[in-house]
């Protein structure tokens, strides 16, 4: 039979997955999503918006597109998200993606050959790990405190492999909840001037903030136009839209383009409609406060569970925003077999080590997600995680 | 400057994109593109779908949705779709794909190692050429005669190049309009079983039919396995949802899902579930009805005008569905040059060289879209482009 391509071998048979199957037991209480809340979503205002733009524009939005986007929303993607945070672009440094999925995989093709070193956070997104992979990069894994990437790692590891992308989520990371400072912000910028690589700046979760001060993206910093900012309507308007957009020199976004148009051809316009009327009307603000509101209580009911019900030898992280928080356990965890009970007890999380090169060092961690499940849902499985760790703390 | 992968030097530099462009000037009537009729779009039957939808599950269509697709749409697909065509498949058969651009893009990714041969039509889709060239296939054009592809020469080729691939559109060609018969179907079906290679049977035009009898897919007689048929909403429902569909072995499909999931994360539900409503509502039949007549009408002007306008010494096919046909010049024509005059008469179409692997052999031919534009404006296009090679002729 037609063997798959080398490729295909290159995802990691994925330990987890088999568990992902059982976690749609609709019993299950599931703190390991990295889905919205269903009731977040602003559904009236979506039919209200969709009614309108059918009625106006109906053909144009069924008729084929234009691979860069749909461009009422290129334009309030400037104006909304970009220019409110410092940053200048024109219609040219915009390409819509489909999610943020998108725009890494398309910068993944335009920028890596075979063996290409690509660095990353020492724990990071899953499914931009598994790119990686596919595109045969070598993925070598920055070290993280507690405020993100260290840049004297970075740094160190600029210079040792002379990677050609490094790729971060600076605020409130997937899956740790940390957010990178000001000064290290800066600083990456000039390293990838200096050392010259390509930065993607994936950044789907910044405007969810639950409380302190918005910080300038690594994209501000950016003098030599080396930082591509990823962004995305998942988290702030709806997942199942499917947009996102990217940002960066006019030369990157027409290379983007080529590669997208033999991906897809182009996002769907009516949910590309939906994301621009739902800026434009001024829709945005009052949302983001709405959510961020309800994920501030989720976070808050978790961190004072975590408090109650999980041994006192347990770290955890307390994310400014964001959908994650990033437990610790104690030396000899394993979380990957902790899972396995939890499902047992009804409820999920995501072990440590599907996020880490060195999945070994990721035994210790799992992450739980509070956006997702309502606060009393998040109360029983925080207590019933902490009986499974206190058990096998006792064994 | 940090330099873009070796692949993103691939793509052919097209010579007619820029040309593309002048084409949005609106004053030129456009042979040119692959879009249906603004007016063909059941734009009422979609606003009333979407209204049902958002009131009915809301949330579960803008929450993330699953890779391989949205479960309705699927068995939609199964049921409205292969079943009446002698397809019998189940869910764990079928990927729905982000149009069918993508679905092409995630065989060459399942499949495809650098160097591998990859048999094409001799005038195929252009975006599917790019893709190969991406890929690094070596990609091998087989012959075609009035009948489409020539199986005596796909015969030879297969045992000459052993490919891993044959990629195919046997309905109503892009860009030829030319239909596979029955007898070439099956013996394709037969070489892939007995040479193991992967049939791609890109179908998206095949229920476009205008006249005539339809034929059983070369899926039909695919017994092996090896065949993956695309099929798309684009030109049946509406290319603005980027929704298209794939069936294949159930390995095959999860091999599929797993690049999706890194590609996409999953295609726009609400897209989705609009193709499934309209499916299971039976809209269909009515809409392909409606819309075979007008294409038949505007395919009918456009073979009237060619023996009226045209000299003599051209020829055309005559589809008897899809949405193009493709006229053949006097020996010693450009249709590359040809097209910067047409422009210039307001008028644009595709040449024939972009479709070719061999592009001086498809300087003597056209592309001609007739789903587009109206009956008055295909007539008006033909007569100008007739007194152009008129002028042609003559000189």
């Amino acid at each position: 039979m037609v063997e798959f391509s080398q490729r295909s071998q290159r995802f990691q048979a994925s330990a987890i997955r088999e568990l992902f199957k059982l976690m749609a037991d609709p019993e299950i209480i599931p703190l390991s999503g990295g889905s919205p809340a269903d009731e977040s979503f602003p559904l009236a205002e979506i039919r209200t918006i969709i009614d309108d733009l059918l009625a106006t524009q109906g053909s144009a939005l069924l008729q084929y597109g234009i691979t860069t986007g749909w461009q009422p929303l290129r334009e309030a993607y400037i104006q909304h998200l970009l220019q409110p945070k410092g940053i200048s672009a024109a219609a040219e440094n915009v390409i819509i993606t489909t999610g943020s999925t998108q725009g890494i995989h398309l910068v993944c093709d335009a920028f890596l050959n075979e063996g290409d070193v690509v660095l990353v956070e020492s724990a990071t997104f899953l499914n931009t790990l598994n790119v990686l992979r596919k595109f045969g990069a070598q993925i070598v894994a920055v070290d993280m405190d507690d405020q993100g990437m260290c840049i004297d790692d970075l740094a160190a590891k600029v210079q040792q492999y002379h990677p050609k992308l490094l790729y971060t989520i600076p605020t409130f990371q997937n899956p740790t909840g940390r957010t990178i400072p000001l000064e290290r912000r800066q600083a990456i910028a000039q390293l990838a001037a200096e050392y010259d690589f390509i930065v993607i700046e994936d950044d789907p979760y910044g405007d969810v903030r639950l409380e302190g001060e918005a910080l300038p993206p690594i994209k501000y910093f950016d003098a030599s136009g080396r930082v591509i900012m990823m962004n995305s309507f998942s988290k702030i308007i709806a997942p199942g839209l499917r947009v996102g957009a990217a940002v960066g020199t006019a030369e990157i976004i027409s290379t983007l383009e080529v590669f997208k148009q033999g991906m897809d051809t182009h996002t769907d316009n009516l949910a590309q409609a939906v994301c621009a009327e739902f800026l434009n009307r001024g829709l945005l603000p009052a949302h983001l406060q709405r959510i961020s509101a309800m994920y501030k209580e989720r976070r808050d009911v978790m961190l004072s569970c975590l408090d109650t019900y999980f041994p006192a030898s347990c770290r955890y992280t307390i994310p400014q925003g964001g959908l994650f928080l990033w437990v610790e356990l104690p030396p000899g965890s394993d979380t990957t077999a902790l899972l396995n009970k939890a499902v047992q007890a009804k409820v999920a999380f995501v072990p440590g080590a599907p996020f880490c090169l060195d999945a070994e060092s990721g035994k210790r961690y799992m992450r739980l997600n509070y956006s997702f499940s309502a606060p009393e849902q998040i109360r029983e499985a925080l207590r019933r995680l902490g009986a499974l760790l206190h058990d096998e703390l006792q064994a």
